[in-house]
C-alpha cells in the first residue's frame, strides 16, 4: 500500500507540473484580453459610448458556447466562467469610465454630505469633473454661501430629517438649481420639495447601501417632481456611472417599496429573532445544512450584520408600512388552526393556490437559485 | 456625429477580433487542461485516491492570486475564476469516480424504487457495479424473493409510509443484512428499524432533492442505529459518490431539521401566501427590486416550484414541528404592539440583541451572500 501511494505521488507530479503551466498560459493570455478591453475602453470614452453592450456579450458567449462543444468543453461551464470575465471587464471598463462627466464643472451641494450615502456620491461626483460642496449639520451658518450659483441640490440626509433639512435649505437655492433628495421613501420628500422650491425637482432612490464602490447594474428608482428637461442630464450621469435607471411615481414607488423593504425586512427580523428566543444551535445547524438553508440563513445573518437604525428607519418609514406589518402579522395567525388540526390537505390547497399565483416566475425563480446553489457549493 | 460612429466601427473591429482569438485560445488551452485532468482521475481511480483535494486546491488559488498581482490582474477575479474551473474538474472527476463501488457485487434492495429519490439511488449503485433490485408498492408478493441474499435493504418511500413499509419488510430481510432509510425524520423511522429487525440499522438523510445528478459536497446526515462496523461500506459508498456526510443521533437530527426545514419552509410559505393575497405586482416588483430583495423572492419563488405534498409532509412530520411553527407564529404576535405604538427604540434593542447572539455569523454570512449577489448580478 505505502509503495503503492509512492508510486501515484511520483506519477502524479508531472501531470500536475503540465496542468499548472496551461494554467500560467491562460493566465498570461487573460493579461493580454484586459490590456485589449483598455484599449476599447479608451475607444468608447472617446466617443462617449456606453460600456455595456449586451447583444455583443450575448454573441460572445453563444459563439464560445458553439465552440466548447467542437472542442469536448462543457458549454455550461464555459458560460459560467466567460459571464466572470466578462463582468470583471465590465466592471473595468465602468470604473474607467465613470469619470466622464455629462456636465462637468457644474456645481453640486451634497447635503449630508458626511453620511455614508453623501460620501458615495460625492466621490462619484468628483471624479466625474464636477464642482462638490460639502454641507454637515455643523455648516448650516455657511449654507448662503455654499448655495451660490449651485446647479444641484442633492439630500443626503437620514429619512426622518429629510423633510426638515428641505425646508431650511430651499431658501437659499437658486431658482433654476435642481432639487433632489436620495431618502428611500418617495412620497413626502418629493411633495415637500416640490412645496418648498420652485425649479426642477427629482426623486432619487439608489436601492443599494453606500458600501458599494461602483455602481454596475445596481437599480436607482428616479421619480420625477418637476421639469424633467432639466433633470435629464442628473439621470444620465446616473447611467454613465453603471446603474439601471427605473422611472416611476411617488406612489408607486413607495407601495412597491412597503412590500420590497418593509415588509422582506420585517420577516427576515422576525426570523432571526425567533432563532435566538429558542437559543438554536447555529453552528451545529450550519453543518447539517444544505446549501439553500445555508443560503436562506445567510439571509438572516446578513440583515443583522447591518445597522439597527437604518432598519428601524426603514420598518417603522410611515404609518401605511406600520399598517401593512401589522396585517402579515395577522394573515399568518389565520394558519395556527390549520396546524393545531394537522390539516396538511388545507395546507396543500393554499400552496397549490399560491404556486398558481406565482406563475412562471417561480420556475424562473428555481433555475436562478439553483444557479446560484452551485456557486455556492463551488466557493464554501 | 455619424461619421464619428463610423470612425468608432471601423477602430472596434479589430480589437473585437484580437480578443476573440485571445478567447479561442483560452478555450483551447482549457480543453487540454481537461486532458490532463482525465489524466489525473484515471491515476486517482486506480489508487482508490478521493477527488477532493483541499490542500492542492487552496495551495494553486494561492499560487494563482500571486501571479495575477505580476500580471496586473484582479487576484479577486483570478480566484473567481478559477472556482469555477476547479469545481467543473470536480465534478467531471466526481462523475467518472462514482462508478467505483466500495462492495461491488454487493446486493442492495431498493424499497420504492420508482419513487424519484429511490431512483437516483438505484442508479449511483448501478453505476457503482452493485447489483440493484426493486421494490415497488406493486411486488409485495415477490418481496420474500426479492430480499433473498440482499446485503442492504434501503427504504426510499414517503414518510407517513416509512413505519408500515419497514414492519412489513423485516421478516423477509437476513439477519445480517443492513437496514436503512432515507426518510427525512430519524427518530421513529430509526426506532422502529430498531423494534423490527435485529441486524445492523442506520439511519440516512440526504439533504437533497430527487433532481440532483452529482453529490458533490451534498451533505448527508447518518443517524447510526445498530452496529456501525457492518455499515461502514455503506457510509463510505456515499463519500465515494461526493457527499459530505455528517453524523448525528436521531434526536439531534430531528431538532435541528425543526428548523433547517419545517420553520424556514413555513417562514417562507407564510410569506409567498401573504404576497399571493395582496395580489401583489411581482413583476413591477421585481424591477423595483435590488439584487438581495430579488435573490429572497427568488426563494419564496423556489419553494412554490416544488410539490405541495412534499412540503406538506416536511412541514408536518411530527406533532413537535407543528407546536414549533405555533410558537413561531405567536412570537410574531408579539411585535403587534411594537407596530402600533411606533416604538422603533424597542426594534432597535431587540435587533440588537439579536445581532449580538448571531455573533460573527452575520459577518461571514454579509461576506457570503454578498459574494452570491455579484454572482446573480453577473448572469442576469
Amino acid at each position: 500500500m505505502k509503495k503503492d501511494n509512492k508510486n501515484f505521488d511520483e506519477q502524479i507530479v508531472p501531470l500536475r507540473d503540465k496542468i499548472d503551466s496551461i494554467d500560467a498560459k491562460i493566465l498570461s493570455l487573460l493579461a493580454q484580453r484586459q490590456e485589449q478591453v483598455e484599449k476599447v475602453v479608451a475607444l468608447k470614452k472617446t466617443h462617449s459610448i456606453p460600456v455595456y453592450h449586451p447583444a455583443r456579450e450575448e454573441n460572445l458567449i453563444s459563439k464560445l458556447r458553439l465552440q466548447s462543444q467542437n472542442n469536448g468543453l462543457d458549454p455550461d461551464f464555459m458560460e459560467d466562467l466567460y459571464r466572470v470575465i466578462l463582468r470583471q471587464s465590465r466592471v473595468e471598463q465602468t470604473q474607467k469610465m465613470e469619470h466622464k462627466g455629462v456636465k462637468p464643472n457644474a456645481k453640486v451641494l451634497i447635503i449630508g454630505g458626511a453620511g455614508q450615502m453623501g460620501n458615495l456620491f460625492a466621490g462619484l461626483f468628483t471624479k466625474s469633473g464636477y464642482k462638490v460642496r460639502i454641507l454637515t449639520e455643523h455648516d448650516w451658518d455657511e449654507a448662503r454661501n455654499l448655495c451660490r450659483n449651485i446647479d444641484l441640490a442633492l439630500v443626503c440626509v437620514p429619512i426622518e430629517r429629510t423633510g426638515k433639512v428641505i425646508e431650511k435649505i430651499t431658501p437659499f437655492l437658486p431658482p433654476t438649481a435642481l432639487l433632489a433628495d436620495l431618502t428611500s421613501v418617495k412620497k413626502e420628500p418629493v411633495s415637500k420639495m416640490l412645496a418648498s422650491h420652485g425649479g426642477p425637482v427629482l426623486g432619487v432612490h439608489p436601492l443599494f447601501g453606500p458600501t458599494l464602490t461602483c455602481l454596475d447594474k445596481q437599480i436607482i428608482v428616479v421619480t420625477p417632481g418637476r421639469d424633467e428637461t432639466a433633470c435629464q442630464w442628473f439621470t444620465e450621469q446616473l447611467g454613465l456611472w453603471g446603474a439601471v435607471i427605473v422611472t416611476s411615481t411617488p406612489e408607486e414607488h413607495d407601495e412597491i417599496m412597503e412590500i420590497v423593504q418593509a415588509l422582506r425586512h420585517f420577516a427576515t427580523f422576525c426570523f432571526g429573532e425567533f432563532l435566538c428566543q429558542r437559543q438554536t444551535k447555529l453552528a451545529r445547524t450550519l453543518e447539517f445544512s444544505s446549501p439553500i438553508y445555508r443560503l436562506e440563513l445567510g439571509m438572516v445573518g446578513r440583515l443583522f450584520a447591518q445597522d439597527s437604525a437604518l432598519y428601524a428607519q426603514i420598518i417603522f418609514a410611515t404609518k401605511e408600512r406600520r399598517a401593512l406589518l401589522k396585517e402579515f402579522i395577522l394573515s399568518l395567525g389565520r394558519h395556527v388552526e390549520m396546524l393545531e388540526t394537522n390539516d396538511t390537505q388545507l395546507f396543500i390547497d393554499k400552496f397549490n393556490h399560491v404556486a398558481q399565483w406565482f406563475g412562471p416566475f417561480s420556475g424562473q425563480a428555481m433555475r436562478e437559485s439553483t444557479f446560484l446553489i452551485n456557486k455556492l457549493i463551488e466557493r464554501f
